[in-house]
């Protein structure tokens, strides 16, 4: 499935995130990721970010679809995130 | 159709971003914004927010379905953003 994923995660923490989602997805924004997943994929995501989120601070919100083709996306101003990257 | 909105802009600007997408929008984390928009207002928003940004610095990503059916959402943590948003 395709994944977009969002952080607000505190100061202290916001590197941790930072990582733990590279492993698993492509970054392209300050606090955003976005990439292909399986389902199991995407429970060990979920269980590392756990691991590591204060949930009365920091907030994850993930989008998932079936495939990409249900959305269009356009970037406005600099492309931020990974330079190889192959959706910025 | 509806929109998922995610910027990156600097610390003068963010707050004129923050309004600018409040005005169509529906904020659901620091600077990640939904809602259902026509053609025409995601157009004026495309248009304010190009005017507020310094392209060489800020980044928007927009992303746009023809309906809320294709995707599924998922919150982990603190719910921020509006809190009478019927999305967050």
């Amino acid at each position: 499935m395709f994944v977009i994923l969002v952080y607000d995660a505190g100061e202290k923490r916001v590197q941790k995130f930072h990582k733990a989602c590279k492993k698993f997805l492509h970054w392209v924004q300050l606090s955003v990721f976005e990439g292909e997943l399986s389902k199991a994929q995407l429970e060990q995501l979920k269980f590392e970010l756990k691991a590591l989120m204060k949930p009365e601070e920091d907030s994850v919100i993930i989008y998932t679809f079936r495939t990409r083709h249900y959305f269009s996306r356009e970037v406005m101003g600099k492309k931020k995130g990974d330079p190889d990257s192959i959706f910025v």
